[in-house]
C-alpha cells in the first residue's frame, strides 16, 4: 500500500475567511511539527486543535498564523495520520504554507487521492467514494440526499446483499454437483437457481427503473428553450432563473472557461443552455433539418418549445414540431395576454400528447403550471427520495445493465435446461459486474481513472 | 457587549474538498449539540474535533457528514465559544447545514463580524484586524509579509510606543505646570517637549517615507499600457502575464462582475487594466486632450508607453508624451527586431529622464530589463520587507499624515515660545490621531464601516 505523505489545499480557490492545507500519511505529523511553532504535536492527543505559527524553514520568518488539527490514524478519513492546517483565507498565504510543506518532503496529492486512500484502506467502497464527489457537486437538496444515502452505504449494502445471494446460490449448486449421489440434486439446484436469479433480477430492475431520475438529480436536466424569434424565449429563461434560485457552477481548475447555470425547479435541477446555446436554437429555426441542429436537440433531456398565442402557426413552427418528434418536450403557448390567433386544436394535434402549458410571461402568469409540468414529466409528480435507493451514476447504471443482461442469459440457460456449471458462468459474471460498482472487482486502472475526476484536496 | 450567537460559511464559495460553517457566541456549542449526532459536545474538552452527522431537525434525516471542532472561549479567535463544522465541500450541503443552524437560533454573521468580535473583546486592535483582511487579499509574498507583521502587532507596538512617549511628555509638563515654584520649570518643560516631538516626528516621517511602497504592495500598482495601434500593447500584456504568475481575483459577492488581473513582477504586484481598459487607451490616442482620458492616466500609478522602433515618431506619439508629462512612466521601444526608424535622441529628450527600455516582444527579448525597470521605479531595486515596518493602509497613512501635521503645529508653537498648555493641545491631537490607527480612539461608526468591508465568515 502507499506509504508516502501527501498534501493539498482542500478548500475552494478564492478569498475566504479560512483555507485548509491537509496532509495525510506516516510523516504528516512529523513534517508539520518541523515547521510549526506552538505546542509539540508529537506529544499532543489525537483529535485536538492547536494555535500556532508556520515558520519558513529558510528564513525562520512567520509564514502564517494557523490552527493545526491533529488526527492520528486509523480513526481518520484516510485511516492514516491526518493533519489539517487552518490558515487565514488568502491564496498567497495558503500557497506559501503548501510550498513549505512540500519542501519538507510531502508530495502534492493527486486529485481525489485522499478519498482514494480511504478506499484503498477499506474505510469506504468505490460507490461511497463516488458519492463523496456527487455530494460536492450536488445542485439541489434532492441530489444531495441521493448522494448522502449512497455515501452512507445504502447502495453498497443492497449490492452486497445481491452478490451474497448469488454467491450462496453458486455455492449451493457446487455442493450439489460434488455430491451427485443424491437423486434429486439436479432438480433441486435448478429450482434454487431459478428462484434466486429471478429475485436478483427483480431487484436490479427496480434499481434501473428509477435510475433515470437518479441520473437527472445528479447531473441536471439538459434543457433547451426553442421557438421562433420574439416568442419569449429569453423571458422564459429569465422567469425560470428569477423564480428559482440559480446555481452557478464553475468547473474547478478552469475558472472563467465553463460556467453552467442550474435552476432548481421543484427539486429537478435544470441545466439551462447558456446564451450561446440560445443563439444556437435560433440557428435551428434557420437551418432546420441540418444534422447539427438535430444533434443539439437530441442531446437535450427536455425541450421547452415556445409558441406565440398572438400569431398564427407558421411553417417554421410546424418544422420545429417535426424536429422534436419523439423527444421529451413541453409546448408553451406564451403571450396569452394578447389576442388569440394560434390554432390550438392544430397545436394539440402536433404535440401528440406532450404537455401544453399557457403562459403570459409579461404578467408572470402560468409559470407555476409550467414548473409543475416540468416536475411531472420526469417524476410523475413530486419525487420522494426518502424511500428509494437511487442509482445516479452512469457508471453504476451501465454495470447494472450488464449485470442484468448476464443474469438474463443465465435465466435463459435455465429455461433451456442447460447444465448448471454452464449457467453458473453467467451468474458469476453477474456477481463480478455488481462487484465493480463497489470496487470489489474493479481494476487498478479503473480506480485510478475514477479518482482522477475528483477535485484536488479531496 | 454583543451576546448573541453568529454563524456563517467561512470558506470560499465553490467546489472544494472541505467547507466550514463557523459559529461564535454563548450558544455556539448548545446549538450545534442539538443537531449533531455524535459525541456529546457539552461534555467534550475544548480544542477537540469530533466525527458525526448533522441531522435535519424536522425530518431527522442526515443532512451532512461532518467533523466538528469545539473551542471554548476565551482561548479562541473571538474569545467566545467557537464551533467549526467541517463539511464535504458541496455548496448545497453546506448551505443546508447553515440553514439548520440558523433555524436553531443563530444569527447570520455580518461580513467581518467574527474579527470585529475579536477586536471588541480586546484580542486584537484595529490595525491588526485590518491586517487580517490584507492577508486574505494579499497578491504577493511581500504584501503578505507586510500584512503578517502588521497582524503580529509590529505596527501596533510602534504606534503604542509613540503614544506612550507623547503621553509621558504631556504628563511631565502637567506636573511641572502644577509645581511652578521651581525656577527653571518653563525652560525644562520646553526642552523635553522639543526633544520628544522631534523624536516622534522623525518616527512618523520614517513610516510615511516607505508608506508608498507599502500601499503598492497591498493594493497593487494600477498599470496602464498605452501607445498607438499596432505597437505591441497586447503582446506586452501577454508577455507580462505569461512570464509572471497571474493572480485572478474575484471580488466576493459579485461573482462574474469584476475580475482583476494581478501580475507579480519581482515582488511588485501590477494591477493591469483589463481588455476594456486597453480599448480605453485606444480612445486616448483618438481623443487626446479630452479630460476623461487624462483622468484615466492620472489614476494609474504606472504607465507603460509603447513605441515602435520601426516607425518614425508620429504626432500622436508626441501628444501621448505630453499627456503623461509629470506622471510615472516607462518608455518601451518595441520591435527592435525590425529596422530602426525611430529618432532615439528625440525620444530621450521627450522622456525627460524617465526610464527607456528596448524590447522585441516577438522574440521575447528585453522583458527582463523591463521588469527590472518596473521594480527599480518603485523600490530602487529589490524591496526588503524584512527590516521595515510598512504602513500599507490608506486609512493609516492619512491618520499618520494628520498626526504629523498636528505635531508640526506643536513644534511651531514651541519655536514661537507659545504657552505649553496651548502646545499641549496639538500634542494631544497627535496622540488621538495615532490612537485611531489602532482603534483606541476610533468611533463606533468608523469601526462598523471598517468591518463591513471584510468578507463574509471572517
Amino acid at each position: 500500500m502507499e506509504t508516502d505523505t501527501i498534501t493539498a489545499i482542500s478548500t475552494p480557490i478564492g478569498e475566504g475567511a479560512i483555507a485548509i492545507v491537509r496532509l495525510s500519511g506516516p510523516e504528516a505529523i512529523s513534517i508539520t511539527e518541523q515547521i510549526f511553532k506552538g505546542k509539540s504535536l508529537s506529544e499532543a492527543d489525537s483529535h485536538t486543535i492547536h494555535y500556532g505559527k508556520i515558520l519558513d524553514p529558510q528564513t525562520q520568518e512567520v509564514a502564517e498564523e494557523v490552527m493545526v488539527t491533529l488526527m492520528r490514524g486509523p480513526k481518520t478519513f484516510t485511516r492514516e495520520d491526518v493533519v489539517e492546517i487552518n490558515c487565514h483565507g488568502g491564496m498567497v498565504a495558503v500557497n506559501r504554507v503548501l510550498e513549505i510543506i512540500l519542501s519538507k518532503g510531502a508530495r502534492l496529492a493527486e486529485p481525489g487521492e485522499f478519498t482514494k486512500r480511504a478506499f484503498l484502506h477499506g474505510r469506504i467502497d468505490l460507490s461511497q467514494a463516488e458519492a463523496v464527489m456527487d455530494l460536492i457537486r450536488a445542485k439541489t437538496d434532492k441530489a444531495m440526499s441521493v448522494a448522502l444515502k449512497q455515501m452512507d452505504g445504502r447502495l453498497s449494502g443492497l449490492i452486497q446483499t445481491l452478490r451474497q445471494d448469488l454467491l450462496e446460490t453458486v455455492a449451493h449448486v457446487e455442493v450439489n454437483i460434488d455430491y451427485p449421489e443424491y437423486d434429486d440434486v439436479e432438480e433441486m439446484s435448478n429450482e434454487v437457481m431459478r428462484d434466486k436469479t429471478k429475485e436478483v433480477h427483480r431487484e436490479i430492475d427496480n434499481l434501473l427503473q428509477v435510475a433515470k431520475q437518479g441520473k437527472i438529480l445528479r447531473e441536471g436536466l439538459a434543457t433547451a428553450i426553442i421557438g421562433r424569434p420574439n416568442v419569449g424565449k429569453s423571458s422564459l429563461m429569465n422567469a425560470l432563473v428569477q423564480e428559482n434560485k440559480a446555481i452557478v457552477t464553475e468547473i474547478p481548475g478552469t475558472t472563467r472557461d465553463i460556467i453552467e447555470e442550474y435552476v432548481n425547479v421543484r427539486g429537478v435541477p435544470l441545466r439551462l443552455v447558456d446564451t450561446a446555446g440560445i443563439r444556437e436554437t435560433e440557428d435551428i429555426v434557420e437551418k432546420i433539418g441540418v444534422e447539427r441542429s438535430r444533434k443539439v436537440l437530441k442531446e437535450s433531456d427536455l425541450i421547452l418549445f415556445v409558441l406565440n398565442h398572438n400569431e398564427v402557426l407558421s411553417e417554421e413552427d410546424e418544422k420545429l414540431f417535426e424536429a422534436i418528434q419523439g423527444l421529451e418536450y413541453i409546448v408553451i403557448i406564451n403571450k396569452t395576454d394578447l389576442e388569440q390567433n394560434l390554432d390550438l386544436d392544430r397545436v394539440k394535434e402536433l404535440a401528440e400528447g406532450n404537455p401544453i402549458v399557457t403562459t403570459s410571461l409579461l404578467v408572470e402568469a402560468g409559470i407555476d403550471k409550467l414548473e409543475q409540468a416540468i416536475a411531472d414529466t420526469f417524476f410523475s409528480g413530486e419525487i420522494d427520495t426518502g424511500d428509494l435507493t437511487y442509482v445516479s451514476n452512469i457508471r453504476h447504471i451501465q454495470l447494472l445493465k450488464q449485470a442484468k443482461e448476464a443474469l438474463e442469459e443465465a435465466m435463459q440457460g435455465l429455461e433451456m435446461n442447460m447444465p448448471l456449471d454452464i449457467v453458473q458462468i453467467d451468474v458469476t459474471r453477474t456477481w463480478e459486474f455488481l462487484g465493480e460498482i463497489i470496487g470489489d472487482t474493479a481494476s487498478d486502472s479503473l480506480i485510478d481513472q475514477l479518482f482522477s475526476q475528483f477535485c484536488l484536496g479531496k
